[in-house]
């Protein structure tokens, strides 16, 4: 390898990469320019820009990516309906690309010789990391201190910080894994490593209220989509950063969207986390209301499938991959009339639909209901029946006439 | 036609199959033989068998089908984890199969020439019952009056009952057209037949509570499955049949299982309707918590475009088919290792997990989680990523040189 | 239904449409306007407006629709990979929603009260028709007189015709039913009714000489493809028309493209059939070929599964429906760079890939060949398969511990 | 690592596993076990005990697997009907994972303390081979010299044999790069590494003869299934290895199943190979024909789907999974009725359908044919289509309103 005389590191403000600044220094004798993705992480931003200079980086980008975040990740992939193995929202997972995309232009405008993240060799983060800088720079190097450093726990990490004066903060308390953005906030480590004990919500959620403690009277919110993507919160249109904020605080008041999860990484093993998304799920959830109007049956069910394969591209992060663009241009097309509003009910966990319109709409009650009528002539669907079921009786016959040769 | 002498009658005791007997006696001149089948209707089945004779049967087979139901259909379709489009759980849909086989049993034990079924010309049900008749009795006359004669409304039908003093109940106030079994009661018709209304739960649950309603303290419990099928709760084993009423008294109590959606029916049409499966929510949700544990990625993300499949199979009433025996034998399969025990805290709606343990557990925690450990070298995810993230540096160089080139 | 007084007729000349113009005179009393969509049958169009007119028309459209066939019905489903039941190219499938189309504009500019087509009651062409039809003209009535008349068979309509002195050319030695166009012949009937039955295609085969009458001298061409499309035959541009016919000359002379099979139609039962597609197959096999080189191996696997669905789709008759758009969104999508050259070596039924080569070709012999080289370390491959095979690592496990503890 | 004492060895006969031997000898100082599977290889097999035994190991196996091979990997392979990519009949893929369980087997019976095979580490039997390996004994170390020595190339290869005076033979006619059983010979390497060759045929082929070398005159064969598998050729009971053997001669004789593609590797890279399966590609042809004939629509439809994943999962080792097993307990469900005789024309590449008959066939000429009858109402069409068009219709009058709304 090649002399390395300047590193791109994916900065936190964590214990991780504030302890990699020097381990990054000390083992190329380089400069360090930490780059921090604003994906909406809020309060973990603060003093950021202090922190690294005093921890030994260079300088320090704090790139805002809460709009490209939201409109080019987030948007898509609730319009795909994308849920990895049933529950997880992917919140980290469509995150990390772009912080990744994010990182290779820095580099290259920097003039960097490598990139480095402080992602473990354990996780999925370090693969979506890598994918998104490999797709972008494929020649260029990338270093993961995990992968190759000696320190192997927190607590060599604190002493590597202590002996070296790096400022730490470290909170003894709340030692789960997590990642927060402006979509969720994922809870790893701990107690929740076996999956025989009940987390402890009480003390785990940051976001959102436990079911008990969720107000006894509901909240209703009405939803605008526009041709999949959501507009507006009870008639007031407003940008998606902001709306997905406004749904964070409703829902996270009424307790919506906690999931607990055995998953399974890309990296082979399983793990088992607790995510907090209350907005998303109920954009979510409402999304998928508005589809079962605008929606013609042979679309959505196909779009069942394709949802499983986005899921797993995302969590893979596999992103930036031509799969994943024809397969939200299927997702986009069949968004064009999904369009209307959906009135919710939110309480103690629960979404409950509460009415929802489209102009789109492909329910008729002419046809769905009881009574006369002239749309619809029940007479068809005796022959209907009779191709639909004509299978059955060729098998039914020809299996009578087996046996009946048999005997 | 040849003469019909003597029908089957799928008989419910409600108003369409009370004027059906006289409608076949009058029309055929014929003898009607009412069938019930008992999947766990309750209520609905007291003193059917003197009002069918009132109504003009010459006899009544009450058949209870419970265990078969619960055994051979309701089981292997929560270990497929079928659900129709995200919300159904298949209440209706597999007990139409198998009323169906028993009817043609009782027809041919009989010697009548046809089989009758009340279900109108706009439902799925009239193809679910006919598609069993076919499967097993592929020449045998069906008759389905809603598609033949000229009664056009509940009004016309209550008409033609007063001519000839059929015995009938009518409630003015519920009105929903309604379906109920062990697993589940389903309403449709009146203001649910306007996606815009929010459905007034407190007037329309009747296995359940409302969620308002619903206890201020959680309920725990502890399920066990054996190859997925649940056999005890709370340590106490029992048969399908009480396990399931079990499940739907506890969960009833804390209003699970209660879902609203608009959904394609087979026959072309959406229709919208409100649907109770409190025991059955439960059973699916404890039985995907513990595949969570028991089953490999790879088979896990398969076995959900496998459900989609069998969702449809079942909905579309295409029980007896070959198809729906290979992907039953699929699931089988998978289900060798699915045995544990699930702890759910029930509260309000919500469905939490609260802990679970599997002797085939696939988790460990050694591989998942954080610190020093023997069992997998960090290092091999470098080399892993190398080459999973390869066809992104390949397409990458690519893309480099045909820009390039282009200049 | 209200008086019909004029409608549209698919015409083709035949038997069938040439007595139907009589029968829906006699029936209506209605004014009968023919239309036949040129997709390419060619000698079948030769002396088309004269017949009708004779027969008792008051008009005929020729509608030259072969450019609109090949670039948005041909082009999209050969890029789509779509063979039906990994057999049939699909050529009558997606030419009748183009005629039906036409058929729809046609009538709405001459105001007509009907359309009708010539198709029997048991194939899926009047599917395909009526669905053209319904998806632009949902009220318009449609008369399908094979499901209304008295005529069963072959024999009555040639009485039906004697009759009124309809002209007809009754050819005895070719009754098999055909359907002929720019991209496909197909027949199916007499002999061919009996799966246990060799085809005789020394008489059946009308655009290729049979496997033995090919010359004993391989052809070689090149084909150029430019996103998806075939754009010209050895370095000669030509419009797809153009490319079509050339290739069918080229391909029928070397035996290319007869298929024989039994196929499951869209109304329940099975059918047999004799299908040509000389160019059609050369197409194809070109495209494949091409995409070895060009798509990825996610989009490449993913895209055989989509191709499933666009045949079925296809061969349904659903061309206008949100899923095709959807499906060809996709496909559209992983076609940017499929793009190249494909030479081939045609000999007696045979394709061969005689070398290929693209400027967006992702194969590169770096990777692949043995021998020293930097671009790839062979030792990642180490870690990749821990990690690759970490999941059968832990079931193996896991077996021999519930083993161990069972004994 | 702790000392390796012995090791077992895959061992071939060819130049990598013979210098091999000596590798293991000097770098571990421990005892070498050679293990030769045999699954038909045949030519190759000859002389290999002194060969191994000259070139150091201290003993050698030769199992033979050929029965093993074809009943439990073989033929349940073509029952699924998995080929991948469209084109690679898996003749290496399914080989690996049952050498591997042997060899794992004997490494146990000798208390081994590793297995060494001699794949590069840019391929896919190193994984296939290891995964093997894992599912079997988890812990056992693999030596994969490849991924270790400093050989880099044939070259070094050969220096190191001949400075050691180890006995090779090398054929510097034939440098491709081969693999041999009793399914297939794939051929890689030297001028196949540029697609944009056209494969030497003539030089290349050896079971097979080219398509212009093959006799002028068709071969007939009638080949019987019973429950999916072969069982007989031309009335003639054999076993499986026979039948193959036998097919291989006839279909090798009349040039059939010569492939050429450009496949995607598991580890990443594309790569460029000659396949000969001239047996297999005509089990496959007629096993597909049979099915047509015996299998339902659905059935057959999803079993297309299923067959692309089973192709995935053989290609790439995982063998030894459970869903492997799962998709064939799919697949073997399927097979019941698929009984019968096929009568196959092959003629100079080509491999013709000349008749085919099953006692379970489900087709029915009654249905499938034009005339009149009396099982088949086709009125019954006209009720089908309107509710299969249902959707189309209810979309198309939704278009027509929202359009006059927006005006």
């Amino acid at each position: 390898m090649k002399k390395i005389n300047k590193v791109i590191l994916a900065y936190s403000g964590g214990l991780d990469t504030s302890i990699i600044i020097s381990w990054l220094k000390e083992t190329y004798g380089c400069e360090v320019i930490a780059v921090v993705g604003n994906v909406g992480q809020k309060a973990e931003l603060e003093g950021l820009e202090e922190k690294a200079i005093t921890s030994g980086a260079s300088k320090i980008y704090i790139e805002d990516l809460t709009e490209e975040f939201v409109y080019d990740y987030v948007f898509p992939t609730i319009q795909a309906g994308a849920v990895y193995e049933g529950k997880y929202l992917l919140g980290t997972s469509f995150a990390r690309p772009l912080i990744g995309k994010r990182m290779v232009e820095i580099a290259k405008a920097e003039g960097a010789d490598a990139i480095c993240h402080g992602c473990t060799g354990k996780g999925n983060d370090q693969v979506r990391f890598e994918l998104a800088i490999k797709a972008f720079a494929p020649e260029m190097p990338i270093i993961a201190p995990w992968r190759i450093w000696d320190l192997k726990s927190r607590e060599d990490e604190i002493a590597y910080a202590e002996e070296r004066n790096i400022p730490i903060k470290i909170n003894k308390d709340t030692n789960y894994s997590k990642d927060m953005n402006l979509w969720h906030l994922s809870h790893e480590g701990l107690d929740l490593e076996f999956p025989e004990n009940e987390p402890d919500y009480a003390k785990i959620l940051e976001l959102s209220k436990t079911l008990e403690a969720a107000p006894d009277k509901a909240t209703y919110i009405t939803l605008s989509y526009e041709k999949g993507n959501p507009v507006a919160i009870n008639g007031v249109k407003m940008g998606g950063v902001e709306l997905i904020e406004e749904l964070n605080k409703i829902g996270g008041e009424n307790a919506i969207g906690t999931t607990d999860m055995v998953e399974n990484r890309l990296v082979g093993m399983k793990s088992r986390g607790v995510y907090e998304t209350p907005g998303g799920t109920i954009l979510y959830s409402a999304h998928k209301d508005l589809e079962e109007l605008c929606l013609d049956k042979e679309t959505a069910h196909y779009k069942e499938m394709i949802a499983l394969k986005f899921a797993d591209i995302v969590y893979n992060g596999l992103w930036y991959t031509p799969l994943r663009e024809a397969l939200q241009a299927f997702v986009k097309t069949t968004q064009e009339t999904v369009t209307g509003e959906v009135k919710l009910k939110l309480y103690k966990g629960n979404i409950v639909n509460a009415g929802m319109t489209s102009p789109y709409s492909l329910y008729s009650e002419e046809y769905a209901t009881f009574g006369e009528d002239a749309v619809y002539d029940q007479k068809d669907s005796a022959g209907f029946i009779n191709l639909f079921g004509l299978p059955l009786v060729v098998k039914a016959k020809m299996d009578a006439a087996t046996k009946r040769e048999a005997k």
